[in-house]
């Protein structure tokens, strides 16, 4: 099945951690970042994040949109990297914090509506607490909640996803998995409010993306947008898509088309020592691959499979969409 | 502070595990049993499990209440230990185990009418899977649903907890999250539908059990009940209460009283290796020492640490509430 | 590649677990265990397990193997089942438990002899602790070493091979990670002394399986035995072969063929809910369809791609190992 | 009891990770980063790191040195913060990097024996591995410990610990576990080699602190140096001193005791969000008030307990050092 593939336009940059500042010599330019991308075969949109350069360097940015013909699928505010956010944007105690928050929320919806995309993405990086002691889980949450209303009330027709994230940077997060952050989008209480699904985010929490998937559209969380990587279940190793979790990926395929999901995938990895743009080429043949392989199955044999509840059902049609040339 | 202690009878016995049949050549008959819970200073209570023996020997159960004068703060209904719910049961796909899960459940609230006890407690440990394309996680979650509204309609007096664990025995259950607990919760949509907290279940899924009281009360999750016991936040390993997450009990027990939790405490663990009895008297104890420090500590201070999100203030108070008398 | 499969004979029967005491209504006799063992296709050889039933039934296990025509891979001293070793055996505190673990080994080794099989595992599952200040890590581990020594030194043609997990049923087991595992080997400096690497437990320690195989073959730590399973890289789940691990298994089976391990293969599940029989004629068709995969793969290209260290490559190896029709 | 207290000078200035790029808008001078480690009241040592701006600084340091008395506990070569390292400093597969790697690690000896310190740290961030069929484990490892060797040889006055950890930044390191650390000192096979314990480092993994501390000194692992920090036993947080771990700790410390080490202890945290010289200050004063405990416990009483292995007396002995006024 053909999809929207977009990518984060950093990921074909260059990546630093907190244990190495830069992990290449070199720099690329927004205008160099765009062809990058473009270069990418399956790759038809980006995502952009409202970084401190990112203003500056907005007519670069106007520039490379209209001459590579890139969508832009969605912008993250950057509600995360600077000192003001460092205690959280809109859950912060600080009431400066929350102003500044929702005025860099506005602006970026500015811009959105601008580069015409539907939706703006929130990951409240800073948002949560790393001692006990330390925060007021209810209170930090209804500002959290408050904040986004807000945003969502301005220019109504453009979207607001909450991405979410179980830890790091924070120890913990407020907006951690899919349970809390469905409750989260109820009490924002507006109907442009929605969910941006990580698939690393929900397998380093213990989750199944599919079961993630299927609960979102089953509770009402509005899944509006999608970010795809891999990682060991444990961090957020932010890999090349599918190079791990493998069969979860099919499943979560099937989810997706079960469900009716038809956005975009962005690519959102840290590839630290690789070339960003060969790693994300990678990751949207991997996912097309895996596409191809749902392209091949039976729709209505998997869901007879799943009504019987038998695993070994379960494991022999694993095994046939796996190696379908194997005959035993 | 003086709290309502329980402890789940089959606690002071003796236990088994899939590698071991029995870690002890002792059995206890019910009379003893009961006696045993009876000789701990703190227990005033006691939580029962209709598990085969219980009905076969519920004359038993009636004189050793009647006897020791303990209270029963709960009744789980077995759900989890007979061939019939290998695949679930209000969850399952099927129909006559649906159908019986109900029947076990409404027997359940009957005998708790008769012990006068306030609730049941639903503990959903086989409505899950293993196995990935084994399931429709938003068909089955419905059928849950279903089953227990309208165990809650019986005797609607008569509460119904639901008491979430993210895995084992099944690799991914369905009641498995605070969130998407109280989503359940407010899917079944009766005001007698509630949620049992076991603290174990919520450190080995990467909650801090604090935050997951403050999240039932904020979102209207109705918490009846509370299971105590402590892990290595990788496994439910049922230990013995804080002797391993101490500082996260004293910061639990502050939101319980911050959220004005009033209900029993319910010991549950498995000392495979101790005797039961007396594991169950050192985890009352645990507790008490921890209630005691927060007797002495003043809520107020602790109030004002919480609004100044500063993690210094809060290691200054977590210092002091552990040594009072280190200066320095 | 044509390997050599066994199956722990119970794994074909009926499971229980600490919530559950049976999954099924069915029991199976040591007869019909050998007949479901050797009616799966690809299985040649079984693993013993001396529990209480084992030693009663040795005359119905004779017949079961000869009618059979199955080997004896290995058998498992029984050193985790019954109270007198619910605080370890060969590292107990009590020298009486000490003696019978050595006692019960030996006559293990008697056994093994006659069924002619080349080892015997130990499985120290009780050989741990739970509680902090509970345990002298040190000279426990100094009895354990010295009980397998002596163990090696009866009967010295049949080698000892030594199964590490981190946890479970203890919360910290002694004989926990390759490393530690290896150490122990060296400790105990007998040739016939050797490990028995379990890959399911290789991935909830967060272990690479093929790393691991790698370590011991590097360190001398003396492979002798493999079994087979899968889980979600969190607990001991015991799943199908290769349902969850996909790629880990491809780079697991690279990594036996490297350091030339030719030994058996032993199915270790717990088919809870599914039938037995079938759950391990699944697996071992998983993985006879993964050797396959690495059969029609170029070992030299694979040892290339291992010398540049860049994981675009490794990407594109994985992609046609699992794809080989897709062309993009 | 009285400690050596040190800290990593960069702790006392500020932080950045891959989400925030800085999270302070204060910079400290090195001669202002002395001036705040040197008031931190129980501090009276300094851990460096050769970082660009170290050899840049290196007169800054020297007068930084003299002025405030610091003593050097030991200097980190910087293996992990250039792109040269990306992939690996001994173990890397590009010679140069190897080279290299050499050379930093002994013009580093150069400044350790200037500034009088026992020992220099290795802590090999980037040698590992992110991706299935990416690297030769085997080839790698021997690349490891022939470069530490080497390192070893010169100037054998100058010890050099390793400093394991589990992952982060690599998905998967090398220098991992206790185990696999031992095993390469081994390797190593100088008596100049040794380890440098983070505590962190060995709670993220499943390892009990304690029994780490045990297992280097039964099998001869060196113990050389320590470093200190907290977290939730899922990620390397860099918390303050037990504020999560706080009976872990009391354990920790009875085996410091028991075995002997009377070296350094470092304080080593990322305080984000805290003024770092205030985070160290508590850090300090907690592991000071832990000690506080453990002087006024019995040591015979608790190796008592240890040899009883009841864990009904374990917990009675830590409910007694964590509440020694709680009397029930």
């Amino acid at each position: 099945m053909k999809r929207k593939y977009s990518v984060f336009i950093g990921n074909v940059g260059t990546c630093f951690d907190r244990h190495c500042p830069k992990y290449s010599d070199k720099e690329y330019s927004y205008s160099e970042l765009f062809d990058r991308v473009a270069s990418i075969d399956l790759v038809t949109g980006v995502d952009l994040v409202t970084e401190k350069d990112f203003y500056d360097n907005i007519d670069a940015v106007r520039k490379g949109l209209a001459r590579t013909k890139l969508k832009v699928a969605s912008i993250v505010v950057n509600l995360f990297g600077q000192p003001l956010y460092k205690q959280g944007s809109f859950s912060s105690v600080d009431p400066k914090a929350r102003k500044q928050a929702l005025e860099d929320t506005l602006r970026t919806k500015d811009i959105a509506e601008e580069f015409g995309c539907e939706f703006i993405t929130i990951w409240p990086g800073q948002d949560g607490w790393d001692y006990h002691f330390q925060a007021d889980y209810a209170q930090e949450r209804t500002w959290f909640a408050d904040g986004v209303r807000a945003a969502c009330e301005y220019k109504p027709k453009i979207g607001v996803a909450l991405e979410y994230k179980i830890r790091e940077p924070r120890a913990h997060n407020y907006i951690n998995t899919v349970g809390n952050t469905i409750l989260t989008v109820k009490e924002v209480n507006r109907p442009n409010c929605g969910i941006a699904l990580d698939i690393g985010h929900s397998f380093f929490s213990y989750e199944n993306s599919a079961e993630s998937v299927a609960l979102i559209h089953k509770w009402g969380g509005n899944l509006m947008h999608m970010h795809m990587n891999d990682n060991y279940s444990s961090s957020d190793d932010d890999l090349m898509v599918g190079t791990v979790h493998t069969i979860e990926f099919l499943e979560f395929i099937y989810w997706i088309r079960k469900t009716g999901y038809n956005g975009w995938f962005t690519m959102d990895q840290f590839p630290y020592r690789e070339d960003g743009r060969d790693a994300i080429d990678e990751s949207t043949r991997w996912f097309d691959a895996l596409e191809t392989v749902m392209d091949n199955a039976n729709m209505d044999e998997i869901a007879d499979v799943l009504k019987k509840k038998d695993a070994v059902l379960s494991s022999k049609l694993m095994r046939k969409l796996l190696f379908p040339a194997y005959r035993k």
